[in-house]
């Protein structure tokens, strides 16, 4: 159930992977199709190119680093066909850092094919991939090479842990208690690294071409806000508990802090407008509750529990990141605990993961 | 030492792994470099692109798989320093089957590009590496979107075992004892491989883009001769005797066929020239011994054993058919066997491979 998905850690942590848990992002990738749908059928149809170049940017390794291209080809593949257009020839790029499992994508990938082959029937074009290794805070493409740029559930994650965080004692993240220069700082990395990215893409897209972007957000103008930050408060309890009972050092908690920050879409759209590379198409604000990326085919006891499926997704993210900072040795613990917090609050409340995803065109 | 290349195969062996010996690959690359750099220059002062597109096809996974690159970078920068040229940005694609160990050379990257970047100096463009898997016996990249193409070791193992080696009994190979038929099918086979490799090759290469090939090869006319067919000769033999022992099953033997072809340059040239696609440039034969990949800063008694050395290197390379056919149990005996009849012949003879390299260009 659990899919690797790895980041390149600048801030002390070296280079380290994250889960990105796979019917999340199944339901992400769904719940935005409308807005991924509208940006490829306005591209194919604005030249019907003879190829098309797709990055798939943080593509982790599992189910779901098809389920993406799957879901393109088969509406440029519904599109041409209406209009009677030969089929183009499509470049896939799957990109993640150097650590990703890219063998068992490589491995899948005849399967995939063979299906995909199916799916979209004769005339359909070949479909050539290709992995790329490396950080999307920085160039990876050739200039003007790509038609389309897709990323979800990744642009959340900062290249380092922002510079400045020492005020932010017994907070792993931004939290209501966090002093205005920990936000700040948190906010300055933000547009430092988003605003890199964009910039880089813009070199490698190619006049006309369009990217949809994904992140974990916001609504609030509050960066602290409880929608973006209270999974990582609840995980700061545990580790505190741990603290008040001398399993944890006071000085290495004082010092973790997560490389993660959850725009708003105003914030989202100040850097877009800044940067000056791509004009804004749309704009959107999506939810899905924790819940959601349960396993419905699992009737097991375990998953009745909400809190052993959330804690279990957390902690294939947040594992590698408190490995290295406190030892394997605690995490169990950790996570032990940390289930029984958030079992006890998603008996009392709903909450909700907020998606910001962004349309752009390279004018 | 070993090294992991990756081929697929169609003979009713899946897909399977070789290595390649990373010593004799350099050595390769090494004894070939006047003909690569030849032809890297001339595509380069042909028009001083501002992008040089280079797939290595067969790339493996080990020590070399960055070293053909870096010559050829350091080739490009060199003239490009001498004119006064700006840098053009490199994409690089390293293709070899979906078995191949990507990760790992996806892991050793950035610490290539750093050398890379101090060994070229001020200047030198981006260079973007992707991974691309899949067998070079079709289509794995975009129209007209390679500038140039290298290949060395790889090209003389064929898509699959050849159809209709019925009768080639107790060989395992083309040998002098093969009937005629079986020679004829594995050429046959080259044939309509080396075909559509050259086919796929020319839709994906721009007009005026390049190709340098480099394979096990016989300088003969005969495909039996003893320059090309020895090696699984004498493997054949230590099989021949397992068998009167009656440790592995005469039909087994009977039925199992190394899925290779050693061209000679003749043969290779008249593929070319009836493809059609391209025009040769240089055409030249080499040797190489078979100690040439001994690894001399190894000075244990292994060493100085000969047949160690080779039997190790063959093993390598023929393992996962042979375990596949006659099963794992057999292995460890076969190759003691091997080792023995290698370290004889070894002192009697001097023994070479011989090398075909081909430079190609499309008109």
């Amino acid at each position: 159930m659990e899919v690797v998905q790895v980041l390149h850690m600048n801030g002390g942590v070296g280079e380290t992977s994250y889960a990105k848990n796979s019917l999340l992002q199944q339901k992400v990738i769904t719940m935005t199709k409308p807005i991924t749908e509208e940006a490829i059928t306005k591209l194919y149809c604005s030249k019907y190119p003879e190829e098309i170049a797709i990055a798939d940017l943080g593509c982790s390794s599992g189910p779901n680093t098809f389920f993406l291209v799957s879901e393109l080809l088969k509406v440029v593949d519904s599109v041409r066909q209406k209009i009677g257009q030969k089929s183009p020839e499509y470049q896939v790029f799957l990109n993640d850092l150097p650590g990703n499992d890219f063998n068992t994508i490589f491995r899948s990938l005849s399967i995939f094919q063979n299906k995909l082959r199916k799916q979209l029937g004769p005339g359909n074009g070949p479909c050539f991939f290709t992995g790329v290794p490396g950080s999307f805070y920085g160039r990876l493409f050739r200039k003007n090479s790509l038609h389309f740029v897709h990323s979800s559930y990744s642009l959340h994650w900062l290249s380092q842990v922002p510079q400045g965080l020492e005020s932010n004692k017994r907070n792993i993240y931004m939290a209501s208690t966090s002093p205005p220069d920990v936000l700040k700082a948190y906010y300055v990395q933000f547009q430092k690294d988003f605003s890199l990215f964009l910039k880089c893409r813009s070199e490698e897209l190619v006049d006309g071409g369009r990217m949809v972007l994904t992140l974990i957000g916001r609504r609030s103008d509050d960066p602290s806000s409880k929608e973006c930050c209270y999974f990582w408060e609840l995980l700061a309890m545990a580790l505190i508990d741990m603290l008040v009972e001398g399993l944890i050092e006071e000085e290495k908690l004082n010092s973790f802090n997560i490389p993660m920050y959850t725009p708003s879409p105003a914030e989202v759209k100040y850097e877009v407008v800044k940067e000056g590379s791509f004009n804004i198409d749309r704009l959107e604000v999506t939810e899905v509750t924790w819940n959601a990326y349960l396993d419905e085919t699992d009737l097991s006891d375990a998953f009745k529990d909400g809190g052993y499926n959330v804690a279990k997704c957390m902690r294939a993210v947040a594992e590698p990141l408190l490995a290295s900072y406190f030892g394997e040795e605690i995490l169990d613990e950790v996570f032990r605990r940390y289930r029984e917090i958030i079992s006890d609050r998603l008996s009392k409340e709903k909450n909700e993961f907020v998606n910001v995803t962004v349309s752009l065109i390279k004018p």
